[in-house]
């Protein structure tokens, strides 16, 4: 039988070491994003190898001073990396030991790359979510800022893309922000879970030697320790958390930026988009595009993509580390990265979107106020359903006479339903219609004022749950 | 030019209706499963609208009556449907307006069907949330008790599914407990969101007639009222979190069932199903088939594709309703019952299953007992890196001869590293290999019981905080 | 310790047999639909038996006459199911021997349910294939007449929602006819890999008792044989596929759904609903919603998570026959429904749509023609960049001024380029425009009536390729 | 109001440029994959240019020398790209002008970048596929190879992961052969879809300047011309199938990947990874963990994500090219990538697996001959259902009996049945029961011949359809 290693059957040829699979098994690639979060960690574990008694101070000491000069190559770009450093955390070990000698190699006693990897994941994903709530925050902030500034601007609602009330322009920006607090929300909610620490988890059984797994948490900042060993090194729980966090706030964005298109038609000529979130076409001179929103409404699909991905690679799989969870870290690289930016250039259209007042105020018409209608004959005591069906007759009426709903006469109302009078020429009053909602959370003025004060509030309670991050 | 709802250009024949789109377009079929919330909503609504003055005391009665009666009809099974009725709204309307007559056209005042129905849809999940956390509770107590009361049993603990080290049966128990508390954890967040009152919110601009929003949420006990009523009539945010709370949830319970199918084997044979769990051939007389635990593993699939199709389904869609959101209920239903079954028999496979201790035991072979080997040189002040080769080496050697890890002599071994000495040989009891990991989340006797103490604190934390149900 | 199948610790009572595990595991409410597949591999599968030498001519009659009567009772609604028939399968080997007798137990020699469900499930799909390709030519056909019919008819091309080139509506028409082309290409493709008979498979092994499975193939009209026993019991490649068929297609008409959705709107106007495809609003009695095009709309995402749920069900499940698999069916059944309506709808749909052709027209403005402009310089001698820059700076002009661009003065064009002269004018002629799309696949007349030809051609030549179906 | 693109509205500031939107807008980073595939087009649209009179010959031959130049320096590595190149169509046009001057300005006359980006990308994914085929058919052949040298090898088949039937290794290797060749068979498929020229549909409404389409197919040996010029610069139906045909195939390779994972367990014992397909642990000296095979399982999720992802961009996109388009081409990148790493890394596998031949038949035990006593009743006359109910008898009297199947007398046996004589001895030969399946597709030796046949019948047919690639 052939060596171990050689070609037994056929195949392409495989020496001792085949390339391609070399490069299928390394995440040096991408892993190396780590390298501050890896330091980190290492440092603390230090701490509590030195408590233990497994380092004394001065190798403690010895090895801290290393793991800076290593982290001070990766700041100044000046670190190099081997062939043989597959990961982060072999890369990081190799140099702290070409620094410090021998002392380098007590640093992983007790330690796996199952709970080292996954601690470097935790510090590095908690603080890139300090990183998009401010971002989050950022972009809810001006768009309440826009809704008060421009709360005196009237447009249609739409429901099936179809005219429905007249609305508040501000109304419309509030019903994005909205959905986005919940967005924040969700957020806060998933760093907690992020901010566990699972060091002292070994790779399977735990960890053998004492450690002090609350003075590393201390030492990190973590807000709790993990509980078991084999799910510490194996849940990926709070990275599918986040591709899913991910997934639903740029599919809240797809929707906004789905709006703003339509907005921005020919057609309906409510929005211009800046020429910074525009651009232009290689065959027809007057074309600009809204470049800026369709990749945010397109970004919904990568980055659900990515979540799909993950959770069927979890699906079925046995438990504590199988090599399968190697594919957590590129997903969530490549999320953030794009929620980064999704964040930024939505911000960056809300902030310099103008919009067409006379265009919104054109596109009002009086058949949107045909609930209004119906209202005025509720209030004069006839039952809603009687009423609607008597505005409906009215809409009928104006529509087979080629005359706006507000043009039908007095008497010809009257026909319909003798509760009609004079003061029915009030509802023809779009300003007027709109004062009607004024239960808490329609469109009249006071209430856009009252979720302006909510969701202002909401962030300012928000801001008080951010977590601390790893001391330096 | 051919009638409106007449054929124009082929086509199959086409009339005034199509039946096949009107059996595309009723929801009733599925959304019937909402009776007794719409009921709820309607009972609340009603109180609503008489302090807003437009329904009489008596008419308020009158309707709260009907509206009894309607319930009644449904829970006695014998409401019965007219054809017209599409939903659940139209139907229970209809009904009651043949009860008590025109004083049921004043019902939906200032309501649309679009907060309505989300209003149903959040009294409903609110209710079934409740009805899943507590059968997730009941699985975890399940597990814990048998962590508990066979935390003797050792057994070998696997990474990439090759032998790692010893570890507790208990300590695995644990590890898919511990994973099931944080969706438990995230299903109470869920309901948190969930519990928002949207009534009040009308199709799009809100409620112009006054209602007291404040009032409709402490009638329905919900938690809070919903900010924006274009958001709240059109997002769905809490589904499509109920639905990957679900993905996650069963994607924990198909990697528990993976690895008891593979402790079912013949050649694990660690555990064996109860026969109320298994099912036979019908071609093969000796088989027996864990087939619960294959369904289990199976559903992580059709779950997690609903969550899918709905994010689908709301990407790019323009905001407000729109009636592509009403494919959330069928997903909605479906899921909590695939749930509802997973966690019940999940339980049962739990409460029921055999365990083999002598084959547990037999599993086990000192090449686990690597690591303490190398522990040991550690112990005696030899850094871990060249502790981890040593033992390395002896691993090799023993492969060479043929013979067990524990079966090399102190010579051999003190040939690899003179820190060797007669103690070696308590390296090799299993019980005392597993006592070593005594830091927090190990598989020693302590942390164990550690575990199962925090496990059963969260627990009656989480249960303080169920949100109370809409009163009758 | 307690009996096999009692209850060990905490958890629920389980007795011996657990209702809820017995839901978990039936499948007679869904696999009943392949109730005619049954009956029909049944026969063949005896008629295999009967020339093995199993069954004696007498014994085949027996069973044949047995299951056409079996048949005759599901099709006449009087077959009655028995609380121990967990599948189809069971139900009609139980009726067959209520029936005829010991005989029905041979039925079953050398056959197993998993090569006996996957023959039933490709017979039943492949002459669902027919139905689904069918109701996709009928569309397609529709919407070619339509096309040309109404091939005078201009309006704005669109890119990125922006007015982009006059085009002709039949151009529009037939961008989604070619792309369902493919659809019905791609499912006859999947039909001839659902077309190949597993039956002879058994369990695992094979088929021990040398049935011969040219004869089975050719009893049921199979296109071909499976050729690996593990494989043929084990692989839902099938409906894999036909679930994705149905998500690249369905998404294809969501497209289509929004175009129509858009052009639909107030704003756009350019074509109306039938009322057989529309619904009215609860509260807004102007209101008339596309719910069709919606609903068609949101589909993709349904159909597309059945597609997703069953290939994550399918990831990295061991190989042969595991429970599992039994979630392919729910998933086709519902998918399959949801096509046939979806086809049926879009057609009603297309076929009395009415378009305001008025509209359109009034739609196309004269910067549309600003490539026109640049192809005039082209045709002058100008390279095309240098053209695309010179209209872009009329295109400036024009908007500075506040005029249309066909609104400039020779003169001034002239101080853009020298190249315009009086001829310049014809540039303005919309339907001059879109002649000059004479390359196949443009928008000029010549090319649209080739597209029509060649959809038709395509349509003829599928025709041809459809499977004959299982006989009677 | 602020100027065009100033800040409007609190967000941070934006001058007239947006670094972020730039870089999130641009596409260069990954579509300079696409180089060669770029020059190709732009040099046989430079032909069509010349023979529609649009460029002079010289014009031409200077256009194709400027190409040709352009490509050297991409192949020699010496391409400089400058910030304002956003995309390799601008990048190479850019440099095209600055070796040539003005006459680049003439290639892009007629032609979009919506119909130039998507005939490169089919141009560079017929290339893919073709590599990609090739890969496929290296893994087969090492398979059926590995099939025919070890066909004589016994071992357990498994359904349910119970031991079933005794089958030969062999026929596991075809049943995954097997399930390949359908992947091959759907890749030529959807490489005959790649291949269709959509060159000359300019943005959207076709060329309006008399290019030869038919001249620009043949130059670039594509197998047919796109239909129409919306859908043909707006489909990605190709990619997306291309995404779905890697994730069905991956999905394959994930259910072998499982296989061998368990069977390269202590438990198990059949085979053993290469170690060049194995890595160890970073704590644990005795551990060999097959990565390999946990990466290609691992890899369906990663890469069904991306169609998924794709697909949910397309949803609801309107017609004809939009930004979001944007998204296809780092799907299709990293999957090819990605396909071809799995495809390589399984053939190393495949090829340099060890079997332990005595492990595999010492796993076979006489209960998994439970059928084959059933089948000897049934040679005897019993009706298969009483067969196997006695064979389930004797199972059972074994079981109590605490012996093997094959122990129990023949006075044990005629208890259950008096058709059991001295004969039934020759039942618990396991060769003898292989050789039993022999009926097409079963686990005998003359249809495991006969897979081999077909299998690579199928092959050779395979190869005479690979699409010809473009011209140098």
């Amino acid at each position: 039988m052939a060596s171990e290693s050689g070609k037994l059957w056929g195949g392409r040829f495989v020496g001792a070491v085949d390339p391609v699979m070399e490069r299928f098994n390394a995440s040096i690639a991408y892993d190396r994003h780590l390298w501050e979060a890896d330091v980190q960690g290492s440092k603390a574990y230090s701490r509590g190898l030195e408590k233990a008694g497994l380092l004394t101070r001065a190798e403690m000491d010895q090895i801290l001073r290393g793991l800076d000069q290593v982290a001070e190559e990766w700041a100044q770009g000046t670190f190099k990396l081997h062939p043989s450093d597959e990961d982060i955390h072999t890369a990081n070990e190799r140099r702290l030991k070409e620094l410090i000698g021998d002392a380098a190699g007590k640093l992983h006693t007790g330690r796996s790359r199952n709970d080292q990897v996954v601690t470097d994941l935790r510090l590095w994903m908690r603080q890139t979510c300090t990183m998009l709530t401010g971002l989050l925050w950022e972009l809810i902030r001006t768009m309440v800022d826009r809704a008060e500034a421009e709360r005196d601007v009237l447009f249609p609602g739409y429901t099936h893309l179809q005219r429905a009330q007249p609305i508040r322009w501000s109304h419309w920006i509030l019903s994005h922000a909205v959905a986005l607090t919940r967005d924040s929300e969700r957020l806060l909610e998933v760093q907690n879970r992020i901010n566990v620490l699972p060091l002292g988890s070994g790779a399977i059984a735990g960890n053998p030697l004492g450690v002090d797994r609350e003075l590393l948490r201390a030492e990190l900042n973590f807000g709790a320790i993990t509980l078991n060993s084999m799910d510490a090194t194996s849940e990926r729980d709070f990275v599918v958390e986040l591709l899913f966090w991910a997934s639903l706030c740029v599919t809240h964005l797809s929707r906004m930026a789905e709006d703003l298109i339509l907005y921005g038609t020919k057609e309906f000529g409510f929005v211009q988009l800046s020429d910074a979130y525009s651009t232009g076409s290689s065959l027809m001179p007057q074309k600009k595009n809204p470049d800026s929103l369709e990749l945010i409404r397109s970004k919904a699909g990568r980055v659900f993509g990515r979540c799909a991905g993950l959770l069927m690679t979890l699906k079925g799989l046995p438990s504590t580390y199988n090599k399968d969870l190697q594919e957590d870290k590129e997903a969530v690289f490549e999320v953030c990265d794009t929620m980064s930016a999704v964040l930024q250039v939505a911000t960056g259209v809300i902030s310099t979107l103008q919009i067409h007042r006379e265009n919104m105020v054109r596109a009002l018409s009086p058949d949107m106020l045909a609930t209004d209608l119906a209202y005025y004959l509720v209030r004069k005591g006839m039952p809603f359903r009687q009423a609607h069906e008597a505005s409906g007759k009215a809409v009928c009426a104006a529509e087979t006479q080629g005359v706006a709903l507000s043009q039908l006469s007095l008497r010809e109302l009257q026909t319909i339903s003798p509760l009609f009078s004079g003061d029915v020429s009030r509802v023809w009053d779009y300003g007027h219609s709109v004062e009607q909602y004024s239960a808490l959370g329609g469109t009249a003025l006071c209430s856009v004022d009252w979720q302006i004060g909510q969701v202002r509030g909401l962030l300012r309670a928000q801001q008080a749950r951010i977590p601390a991050p790893a001391p330096q």
